[in-house]
């Protein structure tokens, strides 16, 4: 049960790159055991820079920066774009897809934002695009997903996959640091990237969240559609108040199909309860909480990022990919099937909030905000002021509600009634509740 | 990218067999798109007696008695076995993989013990296994194991996977009930078989836990080479110390690869720090720790059995053998790919241990046991010995041990000499202390 050797072209020799690298070769063996023989050798790896010192021993006459000769090399035969960007990225992908030869990718914001031309590219020319490495790093939750719950509707999914900012609201919360401090600790570890904008606003998880509804969905999701906020705005007070109130804070994706077929994603930092399974997910792990209607509640965590685990999931990819070529078989990648499909817009979304506001320390404030939000139909749950012990006399306190369920936009537009009101000296914060 | 029906042979129609049948139909129209088009049909069912009620809506003249003709009838062309145990099942098995059928079984007992026997019929007649179902029913570790961690090294297993055993303990932790009376209200609820013989003996987790190490280091494993205990000896008193000493009693199933390749594998009540993750799993939850060479630590959790998760399962496999069907590739099901392996024998495995023994209460009594520990080289961490509140005047009392890490071989040479003190006056008992 041999084959001949199948030849993989390496776009991109990086942290990720190199770790696909070492794992074919340190574990070829292996892999040629479990799979009834098949076996791979890197064939072409494509860099910007061929002259730049490589942190693995590949022989350098693989080495090439032409990404034309590199697709049209008869030897490679599986492309791994592990370059990221979506416009070089882009531009590689589509002329593999071209050449008809399968892709597999860990770009989670090259499918997010143009993967609606990638899939029909791969569609028309039947080469197979896989992702199992762009959400969640070694999490097997794109197979889980498209295989393993292919006969369940998809109820919801609930993730933590951002493990640069799981790690910086966890240092805030047990550490008791500041965003900035806990930020350039996450720095200094290698956690955060050196321009860490994508972990920190959201978006790297919402590209993620994106790419599990296409495939629990079947549609593709313009990223403009959906809500999502970042994790910069959170501040000691809120996870202080979060504590108090048996919540932690968690930077959550949230996909969720309701009853009618419509859609809701949203990405933002949210109160989850402290006792859920969710609150213990800690540090750069990820995970993601799964609810299918045959399979019930189910949970995938595992380590959201780094070389080896992001290696492990395109090395499984690449196997996939090889297996199709083996047996002729392009049916095995992911390939939306609707042409569209229902979000649900923001505003018509419902939870209960924490909201926050700085306000003039004087007497009827409560009174004044709870007066506009009866007048909007928002009910209270309770409100709490801290004693400011460091400035008793402060002029300025911060006043927290926590409301009951409403839509969104009802929020919204009574929040911007309250931001009217003389005592109200800034944009109120404002935080989910989720009940999981 | 429509094909015909595939038609699907349903051995058994019990709860699982009936949740398959109905999964199937709901969900018939979300499988197509989502499989390109792969429609399934149920062609035969295979029961013992056909004229029972079913809870199920089925059309009669599909319903046969003879395991013959089912197998043989040509519009059979995915077996799914659901009717249990490991002989009437096992020739059905054997018959279908010997007519080239693909087979999907949920029957854990069946591939544990007779494993070896129904590989070798898959390889010499190209007909796949799959058996999804069979281990921690909904969560789908054995395609993660198989195909998500191919590029890995798999250095440990460890799982909770047996919903019975980890409710009787959690409502002995929680509720403070004894042994019998947790039985009895698992058995109420419909968690429990009316004979728990193997939930509560440790052997059904067992056989599970034997799949998981055959798929992850390749050969096949005599289940009386392995270590396996139940959770019959629990009693409260285990679960106070365990509480006192910050951890819990979990029915545990470790498999490990040690340096040298050898495996080890065990099944026992075992003590589990409290605030690791696998402490948290609850009820009859299921949940597998894994860690590879590559992904690092992960976890998988979910619903280890019931109707619905387990159909789930059966029905994922189900499509992969239909999509095996479809593209002639047999090469999806699991084969073991080595002729043998080495276990390690339970004697030379090491962990720190927790002894209670029962003692007759009189001076010196911790002086004799500690001195034979001593004469056999096992340090003790702690001893501990709980007043007696009912009866400050018991002639007999329990005193309990932690001990060092030490070979259990040793460890039970040493209680041997321990049991022929006058002041023991039965066999100790043991539990490990787990480290994870």
């Amino acid at each position: 049960m041999t084959s001949s050797s199948i030849g993989i072209g390496l776009a991109g020799l990086g942290t990720v790159g190199s770790g696909v690298a070492q794992t074919l070769s340190e574990n070829a063996e292996l892999i040629a055991q479990r799979t009834g023989g098949i076996s791979l050798h890197i064939a072409r790896a494509l860099v910007k820079n061929s002259g730049r010192a490589r942190e693995i021993d590949i022989n350098n006459d693989l080495i090439i920066t032409d990404p034309d000769e590199f697709v049209n090399d008869p030897d490679v035969s599986i492309v791994v774009e592990l370059i990221g960007g979506t416009s070089a990225a882009f531009d590689l992908v589509a002329a593999s897809l071209r050449a008809g030869k399968p892709v597999v990718t860990g770009n989670k914001a090259l499918l997010a934002e143009r993967g609606e031309e990638l899939f029909q590219l791969s569609r028309t020319h039947k080469a197979p695009i896989y992702f199992e490495a762009a959400v969640a790093g070694g999490i097997p939750i794109i197979k889980a997903v498209q295989e393993s719950l292919v006969g369940n509707h998809i109820q919801s999914m609930t993730g933590i996959i951002n493990g640069t900012s799981n790690y910086i609201l966890e240092r805030m919360t047990e550490g008791g640091l500041q965003y900035p401090e806990a930020l350039a600790e996450a720095k200094e570890l290698g956690y955060a990237e050196a321009d860490e904008t994508l972990d920190v606003n959201g978006w790297d998880a919402a590209h993620k969240a994106i790419l599990l509804a296409t495939l629990a969905y079947g549609f593709s999701i313009d990223p403009a559609q959906i809500y999502v906020r970042g994790i910069e705005m959170v501040r000691p007070i809120d996870i202080n108040f979060a504590k108090e109130l048996g919540y932690v804070i968690k930077l959550l994706c949230i996909v969720r199909q309701h009853e009618n077929g419509a859609v809701e994603i949203r990405t933002q930092p949210s109160f989850i309860p402290q006792n859920h399974i969710l609150a213990s997910v800690n540090g750069v792990f990820n995970a993601v909480a799964l609810k299918g209607d045959k399979l019930g509640d189910s949970l995938f965590y595992g380590r959201g990022a780094g070389q080896n685990p992001t290696a492990s999931s395109a090395v499984a990819d690449i196997i996939e990919a090889a297996r199709g070529l083996r047996n002729a078989d392009t049916s095995r990648g992911f390939l939306p099937y609707k042409d569209s499909g229902t979000l649900i817009p923001i505003d018509d979304t419902q939870t209960a909030y924490y909201v926050r506001f700085d306000v003039t320390d004087e007497p009827g404030v409560v009174a004044k905000i709870a007066t506009v939000l009866a007048d909007k139909g928002i009910g209270i749950s309770g409100t709490h002021s801290p004693a400011n012990p460091n400035d008793p006399d402060a002029d300025f306190v911060d006043m927290v509600f926590r409301l009951h369920t409403c839509s969104f936009g009802l929020l919204r537009d009574t929040l911007l009634k309250i931001e009217e009101l003389s005592c109200v000296n800034s944009r109120p914060v404002v935080f989910r509740i989720e009940t999981l």
